[in-house]
């Protein structure tokens, strides 16, 4: 007897893959054994998550040969170091081309996972089990993986597509209310970006989401994932369109490397970092002051935050000079038209950005 | 008035690109401007090259912003670490998308120039300039790069294919005739997997090849470079055809990590690779004992081993099934019907290997 699971697929031609969404799938046998071809399989996990997953998930993958290898949980560890530590694993083992590493934690566990996927012996498949909201709304989906370097976040890595994105929603039980808070940042993004009435919908949604409402999650992860994969589908290594999916990443990022990873989640810095694309997107005269405040009031009401204390606008700007998406030493950022209407832009003025910072840093 | 340049195009859809051979080339400054566009240059060079070449090539590329960063010379060095200064070079100058990482040097250069590009911001563009001959008939072609591990040769890295492939011959001069001898293994190579007219040619020419001969050196290059172009055009990411690029390489990287890496030059046992490959082909039935002998007569004549000291054959087996050829647990071969005529196959004698390795350890 099998749960009901949706089933989207990311459209890249020899290389599409799907996406499964639904509840107890890692303990459903027929279709992990659809799903995961290799017989040795790679299991990246961290400390948290294992306890909880593993188990379940080494039974449905038996009778292959299974290794488990546990990362320290966050994104501070997030380094080529940690995935150096994983490729020694495979090596150790013995673990050839035709095996599969897969992810079984949220973005972090995942973008290194996929990382080590990608560079061992140049690249071997790779299969994602998101347990977190962020990662099965976002990070599990569209092949980025990688790690941070000091200088700044995600600036090593590499574009490797999974085989497969294994969603498993029983995980978001478990999952601490401020994790769960953090995705729905990413949720809010899709709206914000794509979706006026998805928008419209979450702000309709708030508490039903805020309480872990099963039915209101699967229609949220099911709707960011086909937003995700038809971004993905059009521009997999983002030379246009994909860029739309940073909106408040670059402010975000930019938080993040400033206050040390690890002390914001990265669905927070994302959420602060929307409300100042927002905000500058209002200075520049592109957005309206009400479509404004709905955001602020959307962010605020899911228990995100708007501002961010003790970074000073300066310090602001360099990190965001260091952001991948600058190109030829300018800042691009992605801002609103309307609510669902985001686009790219290195054409504004530089004032309303230190503008927008000042008001949203204290 | 510029030199007589040869020019060679890698067929693979919009990722096209050019292989130039030249004396003086990376003095000809309308060369480099067509086919270095960035404006933000890392230069990845060792310290044996630089005070050689480096000057030369930064007068060609000014008025663009080039950076050198100098590795420490040797296939020992090749590993993930270095790479991760290489790294550290490019976030500390803040080079951004657009920029290109230029290798000048040898195939331990570029393999890890390639690989630090391949994985900066998700890959940035890469130029090959080739300074030895093994890097200029073979590693600067084709985009594969990457590093060692403890575990065995090239086991961590990427395809990332070059942007351009600059090959100035006049920097085969200052070659160590061992380093020659190296190159022109895998030039043998090519004869044996293609073209049993061009392994005839060689069998001709030993003697201005090893006087460093420019037009027979320049013949040399321009054919390998097809050949491997070739193969590359139609099995980019080792499918099938590509891995008779490999032949004598299954032997020969076990030799490289069984010995430890350094001790030999990769070219050299590759030659004792193609050595214990082609006697397998023999005791296999499948080659005849005249061209085994021409093979061994050749591989001599140009200087280069075709016997491996003080390794024992269950150490070669050892590091063989790590190498990534290995499928399923079984090693594959690249063996050969003829001179001339390659194939890949699992179907084998495990005793006739044996008594290949007892041939040709000592």
């Amino acid at each position: 007897m099998g749960t009901l699971i949706e089933n989207l697929t990311v459209q890249l031609g020899t290389r599409s893959y799907p996406i499964l969404i639904g509840e107890g799938l890692l303990g459903e046998r027929a279709m992990i054994d659809r799903h995961v071809r290799a017989r040795d399989v790679l299991i990246v996990s961290n400390t948290t998550v294992a306890p909880l997953y593993l188990a379940n998930l080494e039974a449905s993958l038996s009778p292959r040969r299974t290794i488990a290898t546990l990362l320290p949980d966050g994104e501070s560890y997030k380094t080529l170091d940690t995935v150096a530590r994983i490729l020694d694993v495979l090596v150790a083992n013995r673990f050839g081309r035709d095996c599969a590493v897969l992810a079984l934690g949220g973005g972090v566990v995942g973008d290194m996972a996929g990382f080590a996927a990608s560079i061992y012996q140049r690249g071997v498949t790779f299969i994602q089990a998101p347990t977190t909201l962020l990662a099965q709304v976002d990070s599990a989906v569209g092949g980025k993986t990688g790690v941070n370097h000091p200088g700044g976040k995600n600036l090593i890595g590499a574009f490797h597509q999974p085989s497969a994105v294994l969603s498993d929603t029983t995980t978001l039980a478990t999952l601490p209310p401020r994790e769960l808070r953090a995705g729905l940042a990413e949720v809010v993004k899709y709206g914000l970006i794509r979706d006026a009435d998805f928008f419209a919908w979450l702000e309709a949604r708030v508490d039903a989401l805020l309480a872990g409402d099963t039915d209101a999650l699967a229609h949220v992860i099911r709707r960011s994932c086909e937003i995700k994969a038809d971004v993905v589908a059009r521009d997999e290594h983002e030379h246009g369109e994909r860029a739309l999916l940073n909106f408040g990443h670059t402010f975000g990022h930019a938080v993040e490397s400033a206050t040390g990873y690890g002390r914001w989640l990265h669905g927070e810095a994302v959420a602060a970092g929307m409300a100042m694309a927002a905000r500058m997107s209002c200075e520049s005269r592109l957005l309206d002051a009400a479509d404004l405040q709905r955001i602020m009031r959307l962010i605020e009401r899911l228990g995100l935050p708007t501002h961010v204390d003790q970074v000073q606008p300066q310090t602001m700007l360099e990190h965001m000079r260091i952001d991948k998406k600058v190109l030829d030493g300018r800042i691009r950022l992605v801002l609103l038209r309307a609510i669902g209407q985001a686009f790219v832009t290195a054409d504004y003025d530089e004032n309303r950005l230190t503008h927008t910072l000042e008001a949203h840093l204290r």
